[in-house]
């Protein structure tokens, strides 16, 4: 972003390191729904993200140490993208935007619930949840307990909730 | 911004009222510099933000009723801006945005202080410092402790000794 001053303010630099609302969506789109392709991050996208836009954010996300990438044993030119431990420590962060957005904009229930559920379970399971990604993403020992796997359920429910109500 | 869909998570959703960065930037001048109007918030500015910039995010944050705007008796045509219930509910999400700062990106000492405190004091200073954001925005009754007075007195102390280390 073109810009003449910079202040050495914490907030101010976190605002610049993670760059635009985009960003912070594929942060979003790894951590919470561990899409690690630029297939799925695409295809999966609930607030489709254009195909361009992806691919310049993936750049700069890894550009600035926030992802990092390694080929696919799979397939062949393609990458997979992991979380570091900055953007793992961006947790804290992620779950204070949706329990602001839960309280002050028109959020969907299904899409809520695992915010709800992050929010309330405070620093403790804040902690337990990075410990998960640092197994996902960093090759980490798998901690005792799966809170993704608690938000995954938590999700699934409130989506099949959702669905029974519109028959 | 242009968008061709929408998602009801409180993530996606907290960033696309919060706006982009400069929107951010003018709430925290506003919450931890106590800024409100128009002039200080352009010449106190450490981030050097345009004056159209500054101009059209307090339109769009106002309109957004996270800032709301009243007459200054004391200044024809000049307007004294406040923080709104949903804008002091923010203050959560700025800490740790100010905690991440701290660890991943290079801060100045005078300008993190604050940031340090928040976070050390946890949630109960954080509900101090909202307190007596509705005193001072919101015409809410003083509370005992001033919290800003504290992350102030630290802010010019932290000021006062970089200042003799340069000497």
């Amino acid at each position: 972003m073109p810009q003449t001053e910079r202040s050495g303010c914490p907030i101010n630099l976190t605002l610049e390191q993670l760059g635009d609302r985009w960003s912070l969506i594929v942060i979003r789109d790894v951590m919470f729904g561990n899409r690690r392709s630029f297939g799925d991050l695409l295809s999966l996208s609930d607030e489709g993200i254009a195909s361009n836009i992806l691919s310049d954010r993936l750049k700069r996300l890894t550009a600035a140490g926030l992802l990092s990438r390694r080929p696919d044993p799979a397939h062949r030119q393609k990458y997979i993208y992991s979380l570091t431990e900055p953007s793992i420590q961006l947790v804290p962060l992620l779950v204070q935007m949706g329990a602001w957005g839960r309280r002050h904009t028109p959020v969907s229930y299904e899409l809520s619930v695992r915010a709800e559920l992050l929010e309330k379970g405070g620093p403790a399971l804040w902690s337990a949840f990075m410990s998960e990604l640092r197994h996902l993403h960093l090759g980490a020992r798998r901690p005792a307990r799966s809170v993704f796997a608690d938000l995954q359920a938590a999700y699934e429910k409130a989506v099949a909730r959702q669905a029974r109500s519109r028959q």
